[in-house]
C-alpha cells in the first residue's frame, strides 16, 4: 500500500484563518461588516487583521501567548477574531458585565499579554487595574479603542488604530503548527460557580463554524446582525462562519428592539441570534397590530429557556422564523436544535406546540454524539421520553478543556464523554428533552422531580410572568419544591391559586410546591435565573413564616 | 497553559461513518434509498451496513484490505461505500466501462482481497479472472449482487444477501485509529495515460462530503438522483454527503432522459449531477416545444467541458439549474465552481454568457487554495485573464497520493502544491479559466496556443457539432494546430471553410489550424476525447495528403 503520505499539499491544520483568506479571494469585493456609517469589503477587512497580526508581534505578542478583549459588538472586535490567531496568540473575549473586582480575578487566572478595550469601558478596566497594582500584579498592555475623556487611562496605552498602522501589510500569517492548538479562551457564565476559562482549538473552532452553518441551513453570503455578545462562546462561532460564508457583519455597539427593525430594513438582514430574551425585546416594541414591514423573513436562533408561546406566536407574525438550540460553552455555543417551522406547528393544539419547543432537539452534523446516558452504568436511557439521565456530548466540537485547571477537566470528562451536568429524556422520535440542571433537581421522597417541568405548568398561568421552582430543605422528604414567582403587571394572586392550579392541571403530588413567593427574580446577565441565590432564599422561608403563606422576594 | 488536553471526548478522527451513524438518529424514518420498487429507512440502511461490514470481518476481510465492487448505482453499491469502511478496510469502486484485459490489470494493481459484482457485469469480471489464472495471479473472492445465468461464476462466489445474513447486528463499527488513513481507491479515467489508483484518506472524504454540501448551498433532506457513477471518486462523494444531510438516494441502473424526467416527477428529485453529457441527454430527448412539467426546479451539477449554450439554455428552460465545476480524481472530484444562476445570465450577451459558462470558478470552502502559477518560480500569475500559468492546489480535501506509485505521488506534489498539469490563467474577478491541458496545448513558433481557445470559436461554425484541436509535428514552427470535427447530422464542409471561418473570427495567425479532418471523435467513457489517439493520426496527415485538404478521420 506504498505510495502515498501525508504531506502540505494534503494536509493542512484546520483553522478559522483559512476563511479569511478565501473570502478574499471569492468575496473581496463584498461586504464583510458595516457599523454605523462605516463599511468594509473582504479584502479591506483581511487586510486589517493581517496588519493587526502583525502590530501584534511587533509589540511581542509571541505565539501561545493571551490576548484579552473587552467590547461590545464593533468592528474591531470582529477583527481580532482573526488578528489575534494569525498572530498566533488566543483570543480571549471577557464578557463586559464583569465589575472591576470580578474583572481583576479574571485577568489574574488569565494573564494576557494585552488587553483591547473599547472606550465605553475604560473606567471598568481602569479600576481593575488598580486592584491588580494593590495585589502586585502587573496589569496587561491597554490597546484603546476609540476616544476617552476618562482619566484612568495607564500611561503606556495604545490607540488601536496606531497599533494598526504599526503593521506590515506583507507579514506572514501565523497558522497553527497543530490544529489542536488552543485559538480561544471563553470563560463560562458561572451559572454554577466561580466562571472558568473553557478553551477552544483551532480545529474545534473551524469545525463548529461550519456546524454553525449546517444547522441552520443557511446560504453564501448571509446578512448577519449582531445580536449575541461576540464573548459568549466567541459569538457561537459566527465572526468565523461568517467569513466561510462570504456574508456581512452588521455590527452592534447596543441592541434594542428599534435598532434590530431598523438594521433589518436597512440592510436586508437573514440571520440574529443570542439568548430568548431577545425574542421578549422584539414583541415588547410592539403591539400584535403594529405592522412591521420586514423586506424578507428572518431566522432567529435562540438558546436557552423559551418565552412564553404568546410572545413566540408574536415574534413569528412580525416575520421571524425562530430556531431553538440547546448549548454551552464546552460545546463552544448550540450544539443540538429543534427548528421551528411553520410547518412543525400547523397541525399541533397549543400544549402540544409548547412541548415541541421545549425539546432539545439531535446534534448537529459536526458533534459526534450527544447522549442520554445514566452515569453510572454510561448506559444509555430508552428512547421512552420518561427516564431521566445525565445529558452527554462528545465530538470535535468539544472544548480542550478548563485553563490552569486539570481538576476540573478530568472532573467533567469521563469515559470518552462530556458530562453536562443536565438531567434529561430522549423521546421515542430521538429528540432529547432537558429536563433540569443536575443541581437543580429536586429529590423528593427518593424521587427526581424536574424542576423545569414544574415551572412549565405555572408559566401557563394567564397572570404569571416568569417563574423559578427551587427544592427547599425538609427533614422528612427530603427536599420540597418551592415556586419564586413574577406576576404580569398590575396582576395579583395567593402562594394557594398557584398551588391550587398545579392541582387542577393534574401535577403528581411529590410536584406541588409546598412554598410559593411573588417578586423579581435575581437573573445573571444571560437572562438565566440564579437558582443559587433562590435556594439560599428557600432555606429561610420556612423558618420565618411556615408553608403556603404569599412572601415578597 | 496546562488544564487540558486532547481526549476521545474532544477529538475523534473524521471519518464518513460519522455521517451514517448520525443519520440514523435523526433522520431514522425518512427514506435513505429507493430503486424500483424498494426502498429502506435510515435505520434500515444503518443497519445492513452494520451487518455488511461484520460479515466482511467474519469472511477475513482485515483491517486496511482492499474491497473492490463493480456494479452500477444500485442500493448494494451505496450500502459497499459505508459497510467495507466500517469493517476498517479500503473501498475501490471499479470503472464498468473496463474490458476484461484492463479489469485483469487494475485487479493485479490493486489486490483486492474481495470484488462485489453486479450480475450484469458478471461476464466481464468472469473472462478477467480467466485472465488473471493464466498470469498464476489468484483471483480475489467473487460476490455476486443479484442472479445470474452465466456459467462462469467461480465456484466460491458468495450471494449478496447471503453474505449479509452472515453479518452480526451487533458488530462494533471499526473507526479508523488515523483519520489519514485511507478509505477508498479510486482510478483515473486514464485520458492521460495508465489508469492511477487514487488514494483517499476518511478526513478528506469527510471534510469533501462536507464541502459539495457547501458548494451547492444543499439543504437538509434533499433528493439526490444518481445519475454520475459511483466509481467516479466514490460519486463525488455524494453517498457520503448524503448521509450527512438526511437526503434521499434515488439509485438508478441505467440513465438515459425518460428516467431522469420521471424520477423528478414521481419522487420530487431536488439535485443530480455528472458528466456534462448528461445535458445533451436530456436536451435531446425533447424538442423545445414540449412541455415539461417538473415539480420544483432541479439542481444540476456538471464538471467538464460543457456543451454548446443552444443545449444550456434548452435544459434551463425545462427546470434546471446548472452549476459547472472543474476538478478531477486527485481533488476527489469537482473542487472549484462556477455557479450558473439566472441572475449571471441577465444582463449578458450570448458571447459573454459562453464565456461566464467557462470559467472554472474559485475553491470550495474546504480546499485550503486552487491557484495559477508559474511552475518554474512557483509564484501566483497576475490576475489579467491573459497570462498564463498552471493549475495548481492545496488542502485537505486532496488525496493522499498514487497507490503502490511514490515516484508517481512525488512528481504531482511539488513545494505544497498539486500540479494539475492543466494550463489556465486567473480573471481579474478572482475566477480561474482554464485554457489546456498541458500535454493538450501547442508551442508553435515558441508561443503557447490554447487548443481549447481555438476549439471554443470552431464550434461557434452553424455546422459543428463536435471539434477537438491538437499539435501537429512541424519542422519549422515546432507544432502547428490541427483541426478534427465532426459536422452535425447533414451537413457538409471543406476544411477551407473552416479556417476562413476561424480568419473572419480574427483569430491570430499562429491559432488558425493548418490541417482540418472531418469525422467522429475518439472519446473515453466520460465522453472525454482521447487527444493522444488524434495527435497520432495528426502525425501522418502531411505526409499522405499535404496541408489545408478534407480527410475522413
Amino acid at each position: 500500500m506504498e505510495g502515498y503520505s501525508k504531506c502540505e499539499a494534503n494536509f493542512v491544520p484546520l483553522s478559522p484563518i483559512s476563511f479569511l483568506e478565501r473570502a478574499t479571494f471569492v468575496y473581496g469585493k463584498s461586504l464583510s461588516i458595516i457599523y454605523n456609517d462605516m463599511s468594509y469589503t473582504w479584502k479591506e477587512t483581511r487586510d486589517r487583521c493581517v496588519k493587526l497580526a502583525s502590530a501584534l508581534s511587533i509589540i511581542g505578542v509571541n505565539p501561545g501567548k493571551v490576548v484579552a478583549t473587552f467590547a461590545p459588538n464593533t468592528p474591531a472586535h470582529y477583527e481580532l477574531h482573526f488578528g489575534v490567531p494569525m498572530a498566533g496568540a488566543i483570543l480571549s473575549a471577557l464578557n463586559t458585565s464583569l465589575d472591576p473586582p470580578a474583572l481583576a480575578t479574571t485577568l489574574q487566572q488569565l494573564e494576557p499579554q494585552v488587553i483591547f478595550v473599547d472606550h465605553q469601558y475604560i473606567q471598568t478596566v481602569g479600576e481593575a487595574f488598580k486592584l491588580l497594582s494593590h495585589d502586585k500584579t502587573s496589569p496587561p498592555r491597554l490597546v484603546l479603542i476609540g476616544i476617552t475623556r476618562c482619566t484612568v487611562v495607564p500611561m503606556n496605552t495604545l490607540d488601536y488604530n496606531d497599533l494598526l498602522s504599526l503593521g506590515k501589510d506583507d507579514f506572514k500569517i501565523i497558522h497553527p503548527n497543530d490544529e489542536c492548538d488552543p485559538i480561544s479562551i471563553n470563560f463560562t457564565s458561572g451559572s454554577t460557580g466561580k466562571p472558568k476559562g473553557v478553551v477552544y482549538s483551532h480545529r474545534s473552532a473551524y469545525l463548529n463554524s461550519l456546524a454553525v452553518i449546517f444547522r441552520y441551513d443557511m446560504k453564501k453570503m448571509p446578512v448577519f446582525l449582531w445580536t449575541v455578545d461576540m464573548f459568549r462562546c466567541n459569538g457561537w462561532c459566527f465572526p468565523w462562519a461568517l467569513a466561510a460564508l462570504g456574508g456581512t457583519n452588521v455590527c452592534l455597539r447596543e441592541v434594542t428592539a428599534e435598532v434590530i427593525f431598523h438594521s433589518i430594513v436597512i440592510h436586508k438582514v437573514t440571520h440574529l441570534c443570542g439568548p430568548p430574551m431577545i425574542l421578549d425585546k422584539i414583541a415588547s416594541s410592539k403591539t400584535n397590530e403594529q405592522r412591521v414591514v420586514m423586506p424578507t423573513r428572518v431566522d432567529v436562533i435562540v438558546a436557552g429557556p423559551l418565552p412564553s408561546s404568546e410572545i413566540i406566536l408574536k415574534v413569528k407574525k412580525f416575520g421571524f422564523d425562530i430556531h431553538h438550540g440547546y448549548g454551552m460553552s464546552e460545546a463552544l455555543g448550540p450544539m443540538t436544535n429543534m427548528s421551528l417551522r411553520m410547518s412543525d406547528q400547523k397541525e399541533e393544539n397549543n400544549d402540544e406546540r409548547v412541548k415541541i419547543r421545549c425539546r432539545e432537539g439531535t446534534h448537529n452534523i459536526l458533534m459526534e454524539n450527544v447522549d442520554v446516558k445514566d452515569p453510572e452504568t454510561m448506559t444509555s436511557v430508552p428512547s421512552d421520553g420518561n427516564t431521566i439521565g445525565e445529558i452527554m456530548f462528545r465530538g470535535n466540537t468539544v472544548m480542550l478543556g478548563y485553563l490552569k485547571n486539570m481538576e476540573g477537566t478530568q472532573n467533567v470528562f469521563k469515559g470518552g464523554w462530556y458530562m453536562t451536568r443536565d438531567l434529561g429524556v430522549r423521546n421515542p422520535d430521538g429528540n432529547i428533552v432537558m429536563k433540569d440542571r443536575k443541581l437543580d433537581s429536586i429529590v423528593t421522597n427518593g424521587e427526581i422531580v424536574s424542576t423545569i417541568d414544574i415551572e412549565r405548568i405555572i408559566r401557563t398561568h394567564p397572570y404569571v410572568k416568569e417563574v423559578a421552582v427551587v427544592g427547599k430543605p425538609d427533614n422528612v422528604l427530603g427536599e420540597t419544591p418551592c415556586a419564586f414567582v413574577t406576576l404580569k403587571d398590575d396582576y395579583s394572586l395567593s402562594s394557594s391559586c398557584i398551588i391550587k392550579f398545579c392541582q387542577e392541571k393534574s401535577l403528581p403530588r411529590s410536584m406541588i410546591p409546598i412554598n410559593v413567593c411573588f417578586g423579581t427574580l435575581p437573573m445573571n446577565s444571560t437572562g438565566k435565573v440564579l437558582k443559587y441565590v433562590l435556594r439560599e432564599r428557600a432555606k429561610t422561608i420556612g423558618s420565618i413564616l411556615g408553608a403556603n403563606v404569599t412572601l415578597t422576594i
